[in-house]
């Protein structure tokens, strides 16, 4: 089967490109920027925990998608994708009628979204566009951020991920003495961790039965660190000063010390998570739930309601929470340096995502396309 | 199988027992109120939804309910028990030590709960003290409310349903403009109705399958009320100025023209309602549910996350929303006047609890213990 990608020329450049759902190194057209676009060299890539669903699930995250709303753009779920929407690149040239402000060699982020003509196509879950796991790509002028003096490259290319949990974050109605749990430490659950640290919320437990996501959770700044195989992070609420029930709450209440939102952050993402959250939180917590759980889940809505529980999904960031996360990573108000746990080149995808079905092996992989 | 009821001295009094998951008019022991209570002669109370569904699955019930935290207080689900929690009543004698600041003769309201010593009896689901199902109640005097001059009894007994629809808009986070789609008009989505108009919210959409029930949203104020057996209440978002795609929401908010926070109420209490709306809901919708599902529940969290739907599931009131929601039915601010649609005495019970499973006979029906 022959790539979808646009042929411009005859040029060709290297790839991962999903096909049949395998990944596959291939060439594929060489790109040309068109007006308002920029031509990119791709440094550097990380490998999301939606790749690894889509790779193998990809039509059904269509479907669900479009049921919710999702423009249908005529991507075509069977047909050629180049995945890669977590990137760091270089500036090559510059389409036509662009403002050139940054130079050719400037080093820049972007949200993965590229304006092409009318259309706009999602970087990573498109036919026309290759995403990060290609030698270049295409950006839009009007969306690139120039990656700040001296930020390694590697740890610009965590700004997305660590968007997200800052736009968690943002959709939490945390107070200042507000008790934060997050649920899964995976990269949602540390780049949430760190919003929250960023922000100066405290204390916040984070719970992850990996030792690797433990560690990284607590040099994120985690107060509390849990296995939940030792014990149930639910243990805590009492001890910080959250009664877990409507009744104990209101006692406190009754006696002059109102309690602080309870606010839990589901990080997972797996079929039956929201249940044991909503059974086991504090009566009144919001629980904000980040982790992308992409089967049909039950839930018991009269325990939710008698608990009052609200469930605040929340999804992506805005440009402004983008812009603002590549500031604290540059600032070192989010340290990233101890994430990135292992670098492929193009011929390693495959194997990495592989490796990545072990939530022990890595916090983060980064694909090194020019490596 | 003999009333669990407490006997003090050998006076009966009549009531109406859910007894092996029947309704039977039977004898109970007389009520003598002990400190800080008040002997009342229920006048009038409301058949509730949460009683139909008691009668045959109480047992369920108190299990969801000590899975979301109740306190086991001792109730058995299997003894008998005196429903009725929506009631108006008379004084008729105070325990040792009350203030007796309301005299005989008094008609009040009250939340159903009653302090009993250490422990708090929740009316109509109490084996210790009968609801409102039974010619006299015991009421804690610290929890009465006079009901305000004029105030017919009948309608004095709707306090605690529209109650209900009071908490339910308070926790919505409504804007000025926000537009609010309330789904099922029974007890519950008229008294939200109700909320909602007492506040000076609108538009608001109401829908529901019943003539009866649509007439009566009409009454109360509703805006736009429709029979989703013909349109479907979702066709309206855009007409009154909200998007129902995140795509065409930023589209507006680039032009300048924020959309107000889209508000659902959901009131209906079924399996399958939750994600019905969740997938018809504008993107960014609060989803306030206040529909008592007591069943488990299938979503589709990814849907959810996608729309960045909000869940805010509702559950009683606060004793001010109780007091206000009295002040505004005798105030007229809402209208009650038309809702009470049979009224029966405890011979009539059984026989309203099974009249009640058609949504077009009725919308309350009052028992009148005393008549």
């Amino acid at each position: 089967m022959a790539s979808q990608y646009a042929t411009i020329g005859s040029e060709r450049m290297r790839a991962v490109v999903r096909r049949n759902k395998q990944l596959v190194c291939d060439e594929i057209a060489e790109l040309e920027p068109a007006a308002g676009q920029v031509l990119v060299k791709t440094l550097a890539c990380g490998i999301c925990g939606s790749d690894l669903h889509a790779l193998h699930h990809m039509e059904h995250m269509i479907d669900l998608s479009r049921r919710a709303g999702a423009p249908d753009n005529g991507f075509d779920p069977t047909a050629d994708t180049v995945f890669g929407h977590e990137f760091c690149a270089e500036i090559l040239d510059h389409g036509p009628g662009s403002t050139r402000a940054l130079k050719p060699g400037t080093r820049v982020v972007s949200m993965p979204i590229t304006l092409d003509g009318l259309s706009m196509e999602a970087l990573g879950f498109s036919n026309r566009l290759p995403g990060g796991f290609a030698e270049r790509m295409i950006l839009s002028e009007q969306l690139i951020l120039p990656v700040p003096n001296g930020l390694e490259t590697d740890h610009a290319a965590l700004t997305e991920p660590f968007a997200v949990g800052a736009h968690a974050v943002a959709k939490a109605r945390l107070e200042p003495k507000s008790v934060s749990l997050v649920v899964g430490c995976g990269p949602v659950g540390l780049a949430v961790i760190a919003a929250l640290k960023a922000k100066g919320h405290g204390p916040v437990i984070a719970a992850d039965f990996s030792p690797r996501r433990r560690a990284a959770a607590e040099r994120l700044g985690a107060d509390i660190v849990i296995d939940p195989a030792v014990e149930s992070p639910h243990e805590r609420w009492e001890g910080l000063g959250v009664p877990k029930t409507r009744a104990a709450q209101g006692m406190m209440r009754m006696m002059g010390n109102p309690i602080a939102q309870p606010v839990v952050f589901e990080c997972v993402g797996s079929p039956g998570v929201l249940e044991a959250l909503i059974e086991a939180a504090p009566a009144g917590a919001q629980i904000v739930v980040a982790g992308v759980c992409m089967e049909t889940d039950r839930i018991e809505p009269s325990i939710a309601i008698t608990k009052e529980i609200e469930l605040t999904f929340v999804f992506g960031y805005t440009p402004e929470e983008f812009a603002a996360t590549l500031g604290q990573i540059a600032e070192g108000v989010i340290d990233v340096s101890h994430l990135v746990t292992g670098k492929v080149g193009l011929e390693g995808v495959a194997g990495a995502f592989t490796a990545l079905g072990d939530p022990e092996a890595h916090v983060k992989v980064l694909v090194r396309p020019n490596d």
